[in-house]
């Protein structure tokens, strides 16, 4: 490796740990609560140091949100299209997957909770555009399966997204306000079970 | 009315105004964005003259909730045990009613995401007992119907108590993203009819 690509790994590293330590800071503090200070402390770098990665607060917890989305959707194939039925239990795994990451459920959660209620908020319009792309893209899915015959053609299939969406995003909530008490993969799996019941032929 | 009437009417009324002008700033910043100091000038107080009617933030954050549930409930009688399927309906009515009230339902979604993802929050305890509550409740009013047989008995629910809840959360989330392309009272009324198909015999 040339000393430039050394250079070059050791700045891909370090802009790795920002984001994981970043991650931590904002899912347990939500975007407001986290200051560039705190997160700054614990990479181990000096303020200066930290904005010469990512120049404002909104870089950064932009980059976090598309790091973890793409480790996510690298994991479940997410951006692959996958027809009818296959969909909805991919989403399955992932709910199971997201139960054993209570701070990833709780950084997209104050997230989205926080641009949802607040236009100006720096992660507004990625929320946006995320619920648009995994609605389209379920729907997209189930489009597939009605045109395969697996799904039933009077199937409302933007409908069934939302609510796949909702159900999981409500279910992560009670999840959060009582770990012990709500069985979150267990209730969406059957919740996605009566629903492949619904809608197949 | 004697002289000690009408000042307990004064301060009743100069109450009800502070909870209203809290309630409409809280709504539009969360628990943590909110300031004393704003909602004391949008009441035309002092911030001493606030803090004798509720002592914290946290007291007044509580007082908004409390008075804003009990509206609630008088209105769709919640408190009232309502056998099976007319409960489910009842929810129906109050998530219409909500999609008029844009500032309550963001002012639950930022609250409830807040206490949700930090349990230190001065609202964590009053979030987590009310889940309970609703959900015992609706429960209840399931149980009632099956003992009237007109709900099927082999039904969990508990797990269909949670399932309204979150469907209606997760809605909520999806209106508040994005209000013109989101019919929350009608995706959630069609999820109540399929789920009352699914549960009655």
């Amino acid at each position: 490796m040339s000393t430039s690509g050394r250079t070059q790994a050791r700045g891909e590293a370090r802009k790795e740990h920002i984001l994981e330590v970043a991650f931590k800071i904002f899912a347990e503090n939500g975007y407001r609560g986290a200051s560039i200070a705190d997160i700054a402390e614990g990479c181990g770098l000096s303020q200066p140091g930290l904005l010469h990665h990512f120049s404002t607060k909104a870089d950064l917890l932009a980059g976090v949100l598309e790091h973890r989305d793409r480790l996510d959707a690298e994991k479940f194939h997410m951006d692959e299209p996958t027809p009818g039925i296959a969909a909805l239990k991919r989403y399955v795994k992932l709910v199971e997957y997201n139960a054993h990451l209570p701070g990833l459920v709780k950084l997209f959660a104050i997230v989205t909770g926080e641009a949802a209620v607040n236009s100006a908020h720096p992660a507004h319009e990625w929320v946006v555009a995320r619920y648009h792309r995994r609605i389209g893209d379920l729907a997209a899915s189930l489009r597939l399966g009605v045109d395969d015959g697996s799904i039933r053609a009077d199937v409302d299939t933007t409908a069934t997204a939302r609510r796949v969406f909702a159900m999981m995003d409500g279910l992560q909530l009670q999840w959060l306000l009582h770990p012990e008490q709500v069985d979150m993969p267990g209730l969406f799996r059957s919740f996605v079970d009566d629903l492949i019941a619904e809608i197949t032929p």
